[in-house]
């Protein structure tokens, strides 16, 4: 087993699958108009238009910071607020992006112990806002992460319950769904069940970690916030000129369904580690797992004699009272039952020794 | 002859070179750590410092606007003032990206003929600056363009003496090096000679419009400068997570003097075109034609029998006091001889028809 | 005569009018509550809705730097530009406050040798941006001067054709109105007529300039404007929690009509030095003098004789193509006759000595 | 007795002290430089070294609000975290302040029960920035309030904890004093002894809340932090061109010691409230009272009855896992003992008449 095969760091350590790397070469030929003036960047449109069965502007970007910065900007002034999980990747990992490309925008962080917001849980924190007028940011937006921040799924009924609440209060609805497809995976309904229909506003659609190269597209299921949001992509340096190569990522992964054939293995191997996990003693899942991340309370000793054996993972942070350490696993398109099975043999054989 | 080689719009709208591509599929093997803490970015910085002759910072990026903007805003504070050409890409192309990364510098632009700055020419807009205190932007920071915005280049004493006098006067330098390829072909002198050795800091050195699919790398030869970019680069959305495929470009480019090679091809098309083009009477070339483009006073019933046949060009914004109207050709890696000749051919066709 | 009298350095150099002090405290009474919700605000938009013979909302802030930006950023997003003079205050003297208020956008100046913009040069460079699309900021609003930064005065037609085409053209109009009080005095029409029956959106209404303290106001004539203007006045420091005292200053300028009698004053002053000044040999007015600026060619060594003697004024960057040096002189509400006509007086001697 | 008496809103409630009255019209006197430029901000900046006991740079301001986001933005790049209580002004009733000037620096909270924040508090998000490397904003500064967010007081020896702290951490330290004046007067040390000499690099000197107009300094230690303040002050609007008059109202305030005289007054009528209130049933402060703010927990009933009689205060945010409801009282300079007495004698008259 390749030293590859061991590494369970992130969905983003694989390489693109083939079909999107023979994507890149098949539109590697003769000269087209620049700057997303080019047919693959139509065809990416229809396609996306397609998929979620409804017209949709896409802006194809290559990073979801990118995406999700792009489409908060869209619906956040810099005087506003961004209602989202205080662990969403918005607020943890990127370095601020939100607050650059909307001007100063504010983060607002709400505690969810499986991931999930609850429409009570912004209650509160809307109406301080609204009481104190001129003095506080203005509640603008939410940001949902589906898959969630701990691996689970919301379902269509809880995003809608959640964009009802937001629309009733004047916020937009985001989300990024960088792990979109193994949620849509999970849940089985359509795209459009799980996005539009059930309220979202703008979408940060995701495949790099789903067997892109570097590829998402912020699609904008309300025209209106998409009127500008193709300056602030030019602005953010975020225009390739070669825009066909963006574009054909995103049709090879949603041409044929790939997009969810590889989600779907992804899952089913995160599936199938949670399972054999969980048999394991001083071994306990934060959360159930529903699409390809694993949270697991992991006993110190194991943790570095898995390392030692070359499996790689990362420590977590741990969810506030609740007992250290947590380590994140994440299966991808490319992990292969083999891998999964070695790392539970090894994690049993280290606990046996050890008792 | 195919549409593709009638298109002298741009060097942007080409497909990406062999080799290049030929690297992607080559870097895509395997699992690599993440956002840049892979091989082939470390390489890219070992090749670039090779290439550079000194220890440089290099940060991979997709775009050239992204390139330009994070450079500037290493060295350009929110209240400061960057020195430009009046027409450069960053005031009149990027949509206000230097103005976004840098927190809303100003953007000063100085007009010149031939796309030549001189020292000269700064000096009173500095000393305005200084005389005004607290009340005007602070000077901080000259930004070049090399080839020229009017197709010419810099030669790396003209370089040196706008350095020289930019940091005399407590300024950064940063070349924005889109078509650098073409300078340092047309130039005959080493990477060195035209960049750090001339007191360039900063400069963003382009593959996209050179046979690359989308990689320019900021490339910092002061690393005072660097200290922060990776952060800037995070927070605009520009750290790749499959940061290979960034450095895989680069490395192509740069490998075997690939970089090069296209550029001299691309070169020598323009110089081709341009020596036929001004052998026809009433077609006038606005500059001498030192890079890979051709700007060109054209009648304008030339320029529509040439579109009717099917070659692609741009209308440009005509030099304040010239008989318009003004147009563009460019040249690439890809561009024929035979097609340079067909175009040659027409306008000849249509002048002596016209007559 | 003291040395303030022959202070011409500018009308702010001046002491508050001792009615605007009586206001203060007149105003120094009692608790009132805060943040703009007493009284004296209130008050403060009843007047100005009657001034202007339309209902306004009116922000008032402490600063003419303030206002712009503020007037500027409700009508500019972060990818727009502004359409200005080329030597507008907003431009030159404001250290980038427009650009940091709207989160980076573009001042675009264009020359008016007599301070007044025309409509047909905003054509051009606004069809440029339209064709650029995405890679060019979007046009977004005019910032006009009254009076203009050479001491002329719009017309109210000269501003309704501005305002026309601006608005055909998408963008909004704001007027800068340090000295629209000097500006209003020389029209002698109603404050309605020259703004907002002539097409401006919004206006900064300055009393700083003209007896007050430290007050300006934001007047917005389009309330959908002015929407989420108190939120980015927040944002930026500029609501007092004692908002009666700007409030006050306001409400003490525009009772009775003291502002433009201020105004009246400062204009018949500078009507009488410039008269004075234009019947001596070797000195040329920059520009007939509508307002209460004098803008003059002046020799070298009266300028050096006239500094000796205490007089103060500063040197003007001279405009393009012009025999340097141009002066400025400013009167104000406190100007005497006496200080004008010693100013006159020691020019008469130093050219005579001088010949 | 008075509404105005019965008043405990806030400490801006009220009007200016006399003597701050008379320094305004003190300095309405002649012409003198614009811009700060002029003897008040010179004696201003002098007055406020010879109280700090060491040469300090100052820049006047109208509003907190001002003085807290330039001193931020001048430690905090706009990629940069803010560590604070997040419950501080700056994070809840400053509208984004913070972030506008940084151009989007991130506001790190952190609970603090009786408002002061502890060193080792800040150990595990600081850690867990520098384990996140680029993804996660950069440890920039910690700013303090004294008095703090709950009416407590920093003792120097717990601010040059903090401050030892964070500088080891590499960041810099920064106290948002707008009720300085009151820690000062509780703790009866130098200010000296409660700043620079504990660590502090730059102050929100406040006065407004303490007899002034609107007049607050931003005073810097390190006059390396000074270096570019002035011009984020011009660009902000918040350079006044009369500047005479916020220096007047600074210097008003610190000679004589007049703002420790109306401090110390302020803050015995909070004592004396508290004390009264302290004795009533039903009534609990939620923490001791060392300043000029008073947060109790009081009934619904008696809240109402209160308020009946015309005594306002508000409702304040009660902290998580208290009983609610929470009020606040403030006291300022103006507070007599009669207002104070009447307050707890309609208490105890209600609590009676409920009983």
């Amino acid at each position: 087993m390749s030293d590859a095969e061991r590494n369970f760091l992130s969905d983003n350590v694989v390489p693109m699958a083939d079909e999107v790397l023979a994507a890149l070469a098949q539109a590697n030929r003769d000269s087209v108009h620049s700057y997303g003036e080019d047919p693959y960047t139509e065809r990416c449109t229809a396609a996306l238009s397609t998929l979620f069965e409804t017209e949709v502007v896409c802006l194809p970007v290559a990073t979801g910071t990118a995406a999700n910065a792009i489409a908060l900007a869209a619906m956040t002034p810099p005087y506003g607020a961004i209602y989202c999980h205080d662990r969403a990747h918005i607020v943890t990992d990127e370095c601020g992006a939100p607050e650059f490309y909307s001007g100063g925008a504010k983060l607002i962080g709400v505690t969810a112990r499986d991931g999930k917001l609850r429409p009570e849980q912004l209650r509160e924190p809307i109406e301080l806002a609204r009481e104190s007028g001129v003095h506080h940011v203005l509640p603008a937006s939410l940001s949902l992460t589906q898959a969630t921040e701990w691996g689970t799924v919301y379902t269509p009924d809880e995003i809608r319950a959640l964009a009802d609440f937001a629309h009733q209060h004047g916020l937009r609805v985001h989300v990024d769904g960088a792990r979109l497809a193994n949620a849509i995976a999970h849940l089985g309904c359509s795209p459009a069940e799980a996005t539009w229909r059930a309220g979202v506003d703008a979408l940060s659609f995701g495949v790099t970690k789903n067997g892109g190269m570097a590829a998402e597209a912020v699609v904008f299921f309300d025209p209106r916030l998409a009127q500008d949001a193709a300056l602030r992509r030019k602005r953010s340096g975020h225009l390739w000129s070669k825009g066909r190569f963006l574009a054909a990522q995103l049709l090879a992964c949603v041409s044929d369904g790939l997009w969810l054939r590889l989600a779907r293995h992804a899952n089913a191997m995160a599936t199938r580690l949670a399972t054999g996990l969980a048999q394991l003693p001083d071994l306990h899942l934060v959360q159930r797992v529903e699409a390809n991340e694993i949270f697991a309370h992991m006993p110190d000793a194991l943790i570095h004699a898995l390392r030692s054996e070359g499996f790689e993972f990362y420590l977590w942070p741990t969810p506030p009272g609740e007992a250290a350490p947590v380590v994140r696993l994440v299966t991808s398109y490319r992990t292969t039952p083999a891998a999964v099975d070695a790392l539970i043999a090894a994690a049993q054989r280290h606990l046996r020794a050890g008792s």
